[in-house]
C-alpha cells in the first residue's frame, strides 16, 4: 500500500485524492494546504490526517507525495521531499524557472527518487490510444502534427497577470504533447498571439489567441493554436500526418444524442473543461504514478519533460514579444 | 445514337431530359403530354418535336420510350410500344393491378424489347456502393436489413386520395430495394401504419407513417418504415446486417460545413426532396437504360421487378388493413 | 447511511458493490452466494459480512436489499424482503412468469417498500439525455421509436436453453426501454425471428435474429430489431421521430481516435458489451436507488414494469412461434 | 448568349467546356492549343471552331476568352483580350511575376474589361456556405483560421521544378481562400516546410510539407498547412474560429457508405482529387463568371485578387528560405 500525503487541497489535489479512492494500492494518510478549512475538507473526505508541509516531507509514514500547491511553493516542496528520498508527483509548470527546474533535476536524480510532472493529457484514453498507434506504425512516420486547444472561457484577468502568459500556463500542455506525439525535439519556433478575446487580457502584457509553427531536426513540423475562448466547449483536438495517413482524436461530446430538425442535426456541446474532459485521464496518470513508485511500471512524463516544455514556452513568449522565430538549444 | 421519345413532360419527364442532354449516345426526338404547353416547354429546351402518344410509339425514328405520365395510362403505352418493338423505360408503378402488369410483362416478353422500370434508387451512388459491397461478401451472408424512408413532407390529401395509398405510391420503392439488397424474396410481410401526420389522411382511408415486416425463405429479416413527415429533410438511409459486420449508407446533407455554438455542433438538413438526392441517380439510370438498350450492358430493374414491388405493396396494404401477416406467392 | 446487503456475487453483484463504494451515502453490510469463494471475495472487497440469505433478509442491520441471484431465486427473496420490509433492487426479469410478478408486486405493494427492477438502460447517460429531451418536448409527441439492440456475440446454447428465450432474456430490456420513451402502453405487437447466426440456437427453440413491431392505442409505432452477434462492438442505438424531428443516441466507440488511410476513414468499434457501455447507466442506477429509498427521490422502473415488460417478452415470445399478431391486455 | 473562346484545352480547359455546356446563355465558340489534336478534340466535343489564339483574340464573334494556358502564355494572352475588350476569365496564377500581374490590372484596368481569376475553391458550395454563414455573423468576428490542403500525391519532379515552388503552386490558393475568409489583408508572414515525402522534390530546391502562420493588421491569425501527399484522398478542410463559435467544412467522401466490422466503423476516403472534390465549385465558378459579363452580377475573384495571392506566395517562399518572417506592404 502506497501511502501519500497530499501537498495542496485545492481542485486538482481533490481531484487526485479521488483519483485514489478509486484506486486499489495506494491511500492518502496526509494532507496539508495553506488554508486550514481545505486541508480539513480534504482530510475529511479521505480519512487523511491535516499537517503541515515540512511535516509531510519528512513523516515516515509517508512514501510518497503530491504536489498541487501554487507554483511557487514547488521549488521547495520538490527539494524538500527529494531529500527526504520520497517519490514526487509534481504539478505542471515544475517551476516558472528553467534555472530552478534544472536544480530541481539534480536533487531528484541524485536521490534517485522517481518523479512524474503533471501531464494529464498523455493519460487521455483518446489521445494515449493515437499515440500508441503512432508508434505502432499505423501510419508511418511522423510529418505534420497539429494541436488545436482552446478553454471554454478566459481565467480572471488577476490569475492571466500572475500566470507567466499564455504560452507558459495553457500552451505548455500542447507543448509536452508536441513532444510526446514527434518523439524528437524541436529545433526552431515561432509564435504569434494577439489579444481577441478581451482586451484587458492584452493590457494585461498578455495575449488570448496564438498560434505557434515549430520544426525538428529533421524538418517534421508542428502547428499549435490555443485560444481562452470556445462557445462549445474545451476544444482539445489532435491531428497527425504520416506517410501512409492521418490519426485525429475528435473532442468528446456531452452525449451521443443528436437531434434533427428544420434546423439540421445537432449534436451536444463539447465536455465543458479539464474535468469533465480529463476524468478519465486524471485516474489513469494516477494509477501510472502509483504503479511506477511501486515498480511496476516505469514513470509517465518525468522532469526532464518538465523541464523541456518549459523552455519551449519561454522560447514561445520570447518568439510572440519579439515576433522573430527563436532556435531552441539541442542538448 | 439512340433516339427517345419522351411521354409524359412533367417533372420525372423534365428530370429524363435533362440526363438523356448530359449523356453522349442518345438524343430526345419527340415529346408527348397532354397539356399541350408542357409538351412545347420540354421540345424548346431539348430540340425534339411535339408529337402525340401514338405518333411516338410508332415513329420510325424512335427507338425507345420513356414513360412518365400518370399511372393509368402506363398499361396502354407500354402495350403499345411493346407492339412497336421499341425499348421501354416506364415509371413505377408500373401498373396499380397486379393482373395488368403480368399482361404487359407478357407482351415484352413475346415482342422482345428491352424493358426497365423506373426504380431510381437503385442508381444512387451510396446504394448502389453499398450494394456492390453487399455482393462482395465484405459483411458475409444478409441477416437483417432496415430502411427507412420519410418524404419531407405530405402531399394533397386529393393526391393520396388516388394515390393507392402509401404502401402503393411511397414503400414501393423501399420493397423494390428490400429485393434488392436481399437478393431472395419474402414470403410474409405484417403492415402496421396510422395517420399520424394528418389525420385527413386518415379520414381519406390512409396512412401516413408505416412500419413493416418481413421475412425470406431463409428466414432472412427486413423493417421498413416510412412517413409522410421529416423536418430535417428527405430522410433515405440503409442498414444492412450481416455475418461479419454491418453497412449503412447516410443521407446526404445540403453541405459539409458545421458550426459549433453554446448550443453544440449542428450541421445541415438533408437534401432536401428527391430532386436534390437523387439528382445523381437519375443521371446514373438513364446511363442504364441507354447503355442496356445500346447493348452495352444487362438492363436494371425490369418489369418483373416491377411486378414483385407492386404484389409487396399490395400484400402490406392488405396486411395493414386486415392487422393480420399476409403469406407470398414463391412462384 | 442506507446499509444494504447483496444478495448474488456474481458479475452483476459485482457491479453494484462497485457503484455503492463510489457513492456517498450508502455501504454494503453483508453479502450472500450460494458459492462461498464468491461471497467471500465480494466481502474481502467490500469489507461487508458473509452472510446466508435469510440472515440477511431478516437482518436488523440491512435497510435494503439488491438481488442479483439466479431469476429462480428471485421470488422467494422479494417475498421474503417484503415481509421484512426492505427496499428492494432487483434485477430483471423480476420472475419468468408473469403470475408469480403479480403475487410479488401485491406482497410489495401491502409492505409498502420501495422496490425498483434492474433496468439500467434508463439511466444509460445518453438514453437518459434523448428522454429528457423528447419529454420536454424538443420533437413534439412522439411518432416512431426504433431501438436497435445486438450482442457481440451468443452466449453458450446450455444458457440460451434455460434463458426463456431471447425476446425474455434479451429484448426485455427493449420492451422496456420502448415503454420509457413511448409514454404509452403497446396495445398489439408482432414478432418475428430467426436462427441465423447458429443453428444451435435454433435446435435449441430459440432465435437470434429477430425483430417486433408494436403499436399504442394512439397509433404510434415502435420497432425493435435483436441479434445475438455484432462483429463491432455492443450495438445499443435509439431514434424516436416525432412532430418535428428525429432524436436519436449512437452508439459509444472504444475511443474518439480516427485514422485515415487509403482503405477510407475509421473509427474504433462499439464498446464491447454492457459491462462497458453501461458503466455510468449502472453508477446511476444504483445512486438513483439509493436516493429513492432514503427519500430524496422517487424510485425508476418499479416492479409495474417489470411486469410489462415481462408481458410484452411473453406476447412476442408467443407472436414468433404462432406466427400471428398479439393483442395486449389494455389494463 | 455570350461567345466565348477557350485558350488551352488541357484538362482545366476541357473541364470549362464542360460546364459551359451545362449553362444555359453562353457557347464556346473557338478553341486554341499549341498541340492541334487537343484543339481538335476539344472542338469536336464542345461543337467549337479550331483557330488560333491571335484569332481568337482578336475574333468580332468572341465576347469573352477563357485563359486555360501554360502561366508562362497568360501575359501575352491577357494584355491582347484586353487590347480587344474582351472579357477574361483567367487560370491561377495569373502570372509568375508580380511586376506583370500589375502591368496587366492596369491593361485590364484601362480597358475596363471583366476579368476573374480562377480561384475555384471560392465557389465551392461547402465553402460558399461557410463563408456566407460567416458574413452573416453566424459566429461574429474572426479570430483564427485553419486550413488543411493535401493533395494525394505529388506531381512528378520535372514539374515542380518548374512550378514555382509549393507556396507558389500549391498554397496559393489557400491563401486566397485565407483572404476571402479573413476579409482583412495579412500583414506578417512566417512560412516552415520541409521535403518528407520526397527527397528529390528538396534537391529540386522546393518543399512537400509545409505551415505558414499569417497575421492581419488587426490581429487575426491564420495558420495553413500543406502537404503533397494524403493516403485518403485529397484532403480539402477549413476551420474557422470566431468569438461566438466555430464553422468548419469537412471532406467531401466518396459515399456516405459505412461499413462496420471487427475494424471499426468505416466510411470511404476523401474524393480523390481536384477534378472531383472541386466538380460543383468549378460548374459555380463558369456561372459566375457568364452572369459577371453579361451584367446579372459582379465578378468574383479579379486581377488584383491574383495580385495579392501571388504577393502572398512570394513572401512564404522567402520565408521558408530565409527562416525568417516577412511583412507584407500594406498599400
Amino acid at each position: 500500500m502506497l501511502r501519500i500525503g497530499i501537498l495542496g487541497c485545492g481542485r486538482i489535489g481533490q481531484v487526485h485524492a479521488r483519483s485514489i479512492k478509486a484506486l486499489d494500492g495506494a491511500e492518502v494518510v496526509a494532507v496539508a494546504d495553506a488554508i486550514p478549512t481545505a486541508a480539513q475538507t480534504l482530510a475529511a473526505t479521505t480519512g487523511a490526517e491535516v499537517r503541515d508541509v515540512e511535516a509531510i516531507l519528512t513523516a515516515s509514514d509517508v512514501d510518497a507525495v503530491i504536489i498541487g500547491t501554487p507554483t511557487d511553493s514547488h521549488f521547495s516542496q520538490i527539494m524538500g521531499a527529494a531529500k527526504a528520498g520520497k517519490a514526487i508527483f509534481c504539478e505542471k509548470p515544475v517551476d516558472m524557472s528553467v534555472e530552478n527546474i534544472r536544480i530541481c533535476m539534480a536533487a531528484v536524480q541524485a536521490a534517485d527518487v522517481p518523479f512524474m510532472t503533471g501531464f494529464n493529457r498523455r493519460f487521455d484514453p483518446n489521445f494515449a490510444a493515437l499515440r500508441a498507434r503512432l508508434r505502432a506504425g499505423d501510419i508511418g512516420a511522423v510529418e505534420l502534427v497539429t494541436i488545436t486547444s482552446r478553454d471554454p472561457s478566459p481565467p480572471p484577468v488577476s490569475y492571466i497577470a500572475r500566470s507567466g502568459g499564455l504560452f507558459r500556463d495553457m500552451m505548455i500542455h500542447d507543448f509536452d504533447m508536441a513532444r510526446f506525439l514527434m518523439g524528437e525535439e524541436f529545433i526552431r519556433l515561432h509564435a504569434m498571439g494577439s489579444a481577441l478575446v478581451d482586451p484587458e487580457i492584452g493590457a494585461a502584457g498578455d495575449v488570448d489567441t496564438a498560434a505557434v509553427i515549430l520544426t525538428t531536426t529533421s524538418g517534421r513540423i508542428c502547428q499549435i493554436s490555443n485560444s481562452r475562448r470556445a462557445s462549445y466547449g474545451y476544444d482539445q483536438r489532435i491531428e497527425v500526418h504520416g506517410q501512409r495517413g492521418m490519426l485525429r482524436a475528435e473532442n468528446q461530446l456531452e452525449s451521443t444524442v443528436e437531434i434533427a430538425t428544420d434546423a439540421g442535426f445537432r449534436r451536444d456541446p463539447a465536455q465543458h473543461f479539464f474535468l469533465e474532459r480529463y476524468e478519465a485521464a486524471y485516474l489513469a496518470e494516477m494509477r501510472a504514478f502509483v504503479a511506477a513508485v511501486t515498480g511496476d511500471a516505469q514513470t509517465g512524463p518525468g522532469i526532464e519533460d518538465g523541464l523541456r516544455a518549459q523552455m519551449l514556452a519561454d522560447a514561445a513568449t520570447l518568439s510572440r514579444e519579439s515576433g522573430q522565430p527563436v532556435d531552441l538549444p539541442l542538448d
